[in-house]
């Protein structure tokens, strides 16, 4: 069976606009002299660390919990994203009081969950593997016939996540750039929606790490390319590119890699000038800012803050990547 | 010798609000959905973290430099703090375009002097002593007729540092109590003029580290009480209390410490929930609210938050006195 996934359009990004205004933060746009003065270009940093549940995720989420009926919506939503979409998708399904499920994997990270069940999502356990999760995501679905949604390839996901560029775009049309994280591409890919109808001629960039180049190299062969293990410390971009966000994106985008050493030293960058707690996967685009310049020089550059969800544990590790001077 | 001080008044803190205000900037107040339901108050903080050079210390500066009628001001102005207070006196005097020395001790943060210098301040090195800096600073004054802006006990810096409170009970004029941190008394002699010229049934508690508590030592003897050695993670926040500080302050405001450990507590709930990278003499106030409940409980506080300049590399050592859950 194939199911026909529609491809979405500007008008749903606006749509989507009026859906999650009321729930959603409209965040601000942040500037840094000492950062422009550092890249040699003018930054606009749209700050979606500072959206609820501290990532774009909600804007989303939120968007597809309120894009269902009544009847379906009453049913309740599951997904088996132990992160930001996890926590997202029950923060959304809380405001309208309706069931969430996640199907959380042995093992995943006890403060993440913590944060999801504290907005009330019912938490499905089992082994971590992909099969797994499927079949107990498929399971609760049979259950209790709750809606799934996909983190990034689902297009009211997409088009809630374009809300942030509509956002930034609104505020700032004369961008020469926009800079965002590529992880699986939910982000990216409504952000694309919304350059192509608002920005024709500001340039979309996509900043990867390194150790999960599966976009670089789809980009570069024209068919997608999964064939790898993510290893970096971008914890939100270890997602694979999804086939309809890289439709939406090819043709409209272009990738741009930095490496970890290169992502840590952007982040204590704007942590120290910006006081701003950005997590690795917000940072990357300051990186690919940095290491490609030539881009960027004397341009207004739109970055996409996506992030600040940062486990102050592991600190010691990431500053090892890149000490300070 | 005796050189009068005059006690700065509330209109004085009017003037310096008009005086600086090309230069500084109106910070904004931040609220947290989490941070009230963890505190039962309703928290209301002043992002002084968000000032420029990181602090509220360029507020004093600012106001001190351009107290200076233009004859005074062309010989300069000189201070022997290597802290917040060298980068903000550098940076005020770079607007005026008049010189500024800092007198630092050898041994100093390099990454400290080097944003001093960054401002365009003539760094003077001396011994680590307070009588060679004193000497140093004396030296100077005589060589080029500076004027010496103390950093926390003269009248033009206290009135500064006051606006930062203005701004906050103009926007939020029904505070029930605001807490700001005690370190030299700048802060908080600025903050008692405001509170009680605008708001005078706000009480104003002071948040001091116990490492540091010169300060509760001296208003529950009602003198100064300057022997102590102290220690604490509080860098901003070991200076002693000045006698021109002490009388604004004692019977306007009430002292309330918290060690170490709640002050990295607190701190580290200020990053998780608002994604604000404030260091540990701000996030003190916080840890007093948390650290005496009683007196906030259900009411309006307000929290200044008094600067962001985090030594990233000293991370490790402040986690391990509150670690995660």
């Amino acid at each position: 069976m194939t199911t026909l996934i529609p491809t979405p359009t500007f008008d749903d990004v606006l749509a989507a606009a009026a859906r999650i205004a009321p729930y959603a933060h409209a965040t601000p746009v942040l500037r840094s002299r000492a950062l422009d003065a550092e890249s040699g270009a003018s930054l606009a940093f749209k700050a979606e660390h500072l959206q609820r549940i501290g990532a774009f995720k909600f804007r989303g989420a939120c968007n597809a919990v309120w894009s269902l009926d009544d009847a379906t919506a009453a049913r309740g939503v599951v997904t088996h994203s132990s992160g930001n979409h996890g926590a997202a998708l029950a923060l959304a399904a809380l405001g309208r009081d309706i069931p969430c499920h996640v199907v959380v994997p042995e093992g995943a990270v006890r403060a993440k969950l913590a944060a999801i069940e504290h907005y009330g999502a019912i938490l499905h356990r089992c082994a971590p593997t992909i099969a797994a999760r499927e079949a107990m995501c498929a399971q609760v679905q049979a259950d209790t016939g709750a809606s799934a949604i996909h983190p990034y390839t689902d297009p009211r996901v997409i088009a809630g996540q374009g809300t942030a560029a509509l956002e930034l775009l609104t505020a700032h049309p004369d961008l020469d750039a926009l800079v965002v994280p590529l992880g699986g591409g939910g982000l990216a890919a409504g952000t694309a929606l919304v350059v192509r109808a608002l920005a024709p001629r500001c340039k979309l960039y996509l900043a990867e790490p390194e150790g999960a180049a599966d976009g670089a190299r789809s980009f570069a062969s024209g068919v997608l390319d999964h064939d790898f293990v993510p290893e970096t410390v971008c914890d939100g971009l270890r997602g694979t590119l999804g086939a309809l966000n890289f439709e939406i994106l090819r043709g409209n985008a272009q990738v741009l890699t930095a490496d970890d050493a290169q992502t840590v030293a952007a982040m204590r960058l704007l942590w120290t000038r910006t006081k701003q707690l950005v997590e690795p996967s917000s940072a990357i685009a300051l990186a690919a800012v940095r290491a490609h310049r030539s881009h960027f020089q004397n341009r207004k550059i739109g970055i996409l803050l996506s992030g600040g969800n940062v486990d102050l544990d592991a600190l010691p590790t990431l500053f090892a990547l890149a000490p300070g001077a």
